[in-house]
This record gives C-alpha cells, structure tokens and sequence, in this order.
C-alpha cells in the first residue's frame, strides 16, 4: 500500500528549515527567499493504469495529466505558476505522441496562467508515463491544508459527485478558481480534492485535522453520470454509492465556518457548491441517510496498492 | 531527435511574465514573490536507458537520479531547496525497490540540504521509472546561464573527463558547492554540466552566448577511466576521444573571465580545475591539437534520439 511505504518514508525524512508544510497534505509549502511560499506537487500517471493509449485521445491523456497537479494546488488554494513536464515515451510513435499530450496541456496551462519552465522528453522500451510537477504560490490568506477543520464546521462539496469513469476523469475543471474566490472571501479551515473518493479523502482530512465528520447521504450532490454508471452496470452499486467512492472527480471538499456557509453557499461562481454534513468532535466517519440513525460511513475510494 | 522536439515545443510556448529563464538551459528561472528567484529543473531516468534493474544496487540508482538534478542546480549555480520523486513501479518487488531507492539518494539529500518536499510513488506492469524536479534558489549573483561567454574568456573545466560508463555516471559528485563558490568569488560568465559530452555541451553554451570556442586537445584532462576504457576496448577510440565525447561526467564547464582564470585554477576547492582552451568571436569549434593547426571540432557525444 502507498500509505505504508508514505509512513516508512516519512519517518526518515529529517526537517528542513524552509519546509513549512512537507509530504502528506496535496501539496508542499516551501519558504523561498524574504516571503515567498512556494508550493510544489507532483503526479505521475501511466499507461494502463491511469489511461489506456490508444483507447484515448493522447491530448485528454496530456490534459489530465497537468489538471490533476492543478487541481492539487487548488486543495491548497494556491496561484499556479508554472510546471515542468518529464516524459517516458514509447520508441515507435513517441515524438507523435508528445506532440498530441503537448497539444491537450497547453491550452489548460494557459487558461491558468501555468509557465512551461522545462521539461525532460526520453525515448524508452516501456510504455507512456507523464511526470508532471507544478508550482504555485500562496495568497495573503497562506495555504489551505487538510488540517484546521473543527468541530461544528460545514462540510462542503463543490459540483457533482460519482461516475468519473464516464469522462470526467479526463476532463474536469481543477478548482483552481474557486479555491482562490473561496478562500479569500470565506473562513474556509481546511480543503482536500477528492482524488480517491468522498469518503476516503474526507476521512484523510479529518483525520489530519483530528476530528469526526458526519455525511447526510441525502444532500450528496449525486451526479447524471452516477445515476447512468449505477443503471449501466446493474451490479447493486447505487448512484450514491458511486458519489460517496468513486474517484477522480477533482472536486474541493471544504470544512467551513458555520456563520459562512450559508453565504457561501448562495455565492455566484459558477460552480454547484453545496453543505453535505458537518464535522463533530468524535473521530471517524459517520452517514445519516434520510430519516435513519447515523451509521459509520465506510472509507470506500481507491487505495493505490502495491505488492511489497 | 529531442532537439527538435524542443524547437517544435519552444515555438508553442508563450512567455510568461515570473518566467525569467524558460526552457533550453540547464533549469528555468522563476520569480516567486517580491524577490525570490525559484530554479527548477526535471530529470526522468528509466530502466535500459540510463540503467538497468537487477545489474546495479537500487541504491546507486536512486543517488543518481537525485544527483543528475542537482547538476543541473549547480550548472545554474542555484543552491538547492527542495526535490519531489515520482516512480514508477514494477508491481513485483516495487515496494522493496522504492525504499532502497529512497535509501541511495536520502544521503546525498542530506549532504546538499535538499528537503524531500513530495512523491508520487505508483506502481503499473512497466518497467521502473524515476522522475526528480529539483528547486533550487539563486544567489545574490543570479543565476549561471549557457549564455553570457565572451570572446577571449577562458574555457575552464572541473574534475577529469571521459570514461563514466565505468563507474562514474552513478557515483559522481554534483559540482553544488564548487558552483556556487566560483560563482561568488569570480567573473564565471556562462556555463554548463557535462551531462552529454564536453565538445556537445560546448557546443551548447558556445551557441547560446553566440560565440565560439577553441580546445587545446593536450590540456583536457583525461580520467584513468577513459584511458582503462579506450585500453579495455581496443577499438581506436583514444582516451581524448572518451574525454572529449563521453556522455555524464557531470563536470562544469565554465567561461571565465581571462583576469580571474589563473586565480580561479589556483584556488584551492578540493577539486581539480583546468584551463582548457578559450572562447572566440568566430562562430563554431576548433580543437588544437599540441604542435598542430587548428581544425575543426566534432560535436560528438549523447544524443538523445527518438523515432517519430
């Protein structure tokens, strides 16, 4: 399990003095300079894993790949800046391929004012893989981690949940937008993007922020292509428990200020945003589905596993 | 060819206003904050290009890919910050693979005040693959670019060249320190590491200060490994050949202004520094061999190649 091999490693990595914010949140938070924060995060997706070439546009496969590190930089409400691109291509078809992946990243990076700062294109015998790091800054208002969420907070979702599989997983909108607005105009204690799965990265944020959260299942903004995934594959996975597991939907789950959520959630951005629970004080993860007691709520998601 | 890959891409990116040195030196710089000059710089190794799993220590592996990134630092004459590590991971044995990697470049981490900022760590049914991005921050003396040599500089050289395949191209030393101590102390003009030989690199910086460059073939210092490797082989490949076409030495290569050039070789750094030849205002380069004429200077050394 990468979450083993994340304890095993952080236990042996020392403290450095301008790292403010290290591994284990979506991104890290380095001090450069008088008072810049800099902040850095790193995705790598593969063929077969992450997509399958040749059953995709090679451009959805380059535009994923820069929007998922956008999207962590908007978990930690943070300006992107720029990003650096590294390649591991197929020998047969490779420079075709990096054209196309090249094609799909860079109107999302200019939509976002990301800088290509570099970038390192390699011929190989294996298959496609696409490192991306990017870079961002922080606001006035510092970075937004998964700790800070307390109790009485709101849980608040933005758009649709479940069903990525669909599509959406290559081509959501990272929140980068949103996150900032959110951010500076809100009491906003604490954010994640759901990468893994509702259940599963809210469970993570409680945990940093050592507190409980409850989900009321009935105000779960359940997506068209839950409802569709739910109907197609008739294996008794509702729509909702594809709103509460699946991942991939890049969307932000916030704990916010309760005297803020309600005006937040009238707010014009363009975007669905919508209080889903609220955080309590015991630990762990609980659903109250309509009219019932609440219940644990299972940390459904996708765990990346590995064999040791 | 990457080369043209690079020209194809360089044409597509529009400037941006932090990016104060883009793609095509060693690393980009970025303005992060008021002051803070942020340079970054990404390196991806994969198994049967720049090593082979199971006929060298993981250990060894994982040091290098960390160690090709602060090259690219010290070539810059940033001081390195930070560093995040993507892998990709064969699914048997990928766990046990990612810890010794971790074990091998953690040291050389700790050496250069590097802080391990962030990972991605996967595993899929390729073969391994390890991406570093490396920041680093400039001095007060900017950064060292490819460009800035001038006619009549001195062609100063770090260590001995020639002959890393023997060993070397794992267990070099980044010129970090030597960098940024020359850089402080002396007129060094431009510069580069010698990832893909010295008369390729050369050739590199010589185009982008728009200049050319004179070798005087008898001062080059050639490594006993070149000369095990030209003796080993047999083949009519000299020694001088290895050290002037031999890819990852990891050496500097540096312009120097003809007043420092004979303080600078004198200085006591801990690391052999020769005067090698200088720069011209002729476009191309020359190699002198001992009692000859001047003759033109091939441009050999790694080129990374693709098919399209």
């Amino acid at each position: 399990m990468e979450s083993e091999f994340v304890a095993w490693l952080r236990e042996r990595l020392p403290p450095h003095p301008l790292l403010r914010l290290g591994p284990g949140d979506d991104a890290a938070v380095l001090r450069l300079g008088d008072r810049a924060e800099c902040v850095v995060t790193v995705d790598l997706l593969t063929d077969g894993v992450d997509f399958q070439v040749g059953q995709v546009d090679p451009r959805r496969i380059g535009r994923k790949a820069l929007a998922v590190n956008l999207s962590d930089l908007a978990a930690m409400a943070a300006r992107p800046v720029a990003a650096v691109i590294a390649l591991a291509l197929p020998r047969q078809g490779g420079l075709a391929l990096a054209r196309q992946l090249y094609e799909g990243l860079l109107p999302l990076a200019a939509e976002h004012h990301v800088a290509i700062a570099g970038g390192d294109t390699n011929a190989w015998d294996g298959p496609l893989a696409i490192s991306i790091t990017a870079l961002g800054e922080t606001t006035v208002r510092g970075p937004l981690q998964r700790k800070g969420a307390r109790p009485g907070d709101v849980l608040m979702v933005t758009g649709e949940l479940g069903g990525s599989i669909l599509g959406k997983h290559f081509d959501f909108e990272p929140r980068v937008r949103e996150a900032l607005a959110l951010h500076a105009r809100y009491d906003v204690r604490a954010g994640i993007d759901i990468s893994d799965g509702l259940a599963l990265d809210l469970g993570r944020l409680a945990d940093e922020s050592s507190v409980g959260a409850e989900v009321r299942t009935d105000l779960v903004p359940v997506s068209a292509a839950a409802h569709r995934l739910a109907a197609e594959r008739g294996d008794g996975t509702t729509a909702l428990d594809h709103a509460l597991g699946d991942g991939e939907d890049f969307e932000l789950l916030l704990a916010v200020a309760p005297e803020d959520a309600s005006r937040m959630a009238a707010d014009s951005l363009g975007v669905r945003l919508t209080a889903i629970g609220r955080f309590v004080a015991e630990p762990g993860l609980w659903r109250i589905d309509a009219g019932q007691v609440r219940r644990p709520l299972a940390r459904t998601g996708f765990e990346h596993s590995m064999t040791p």
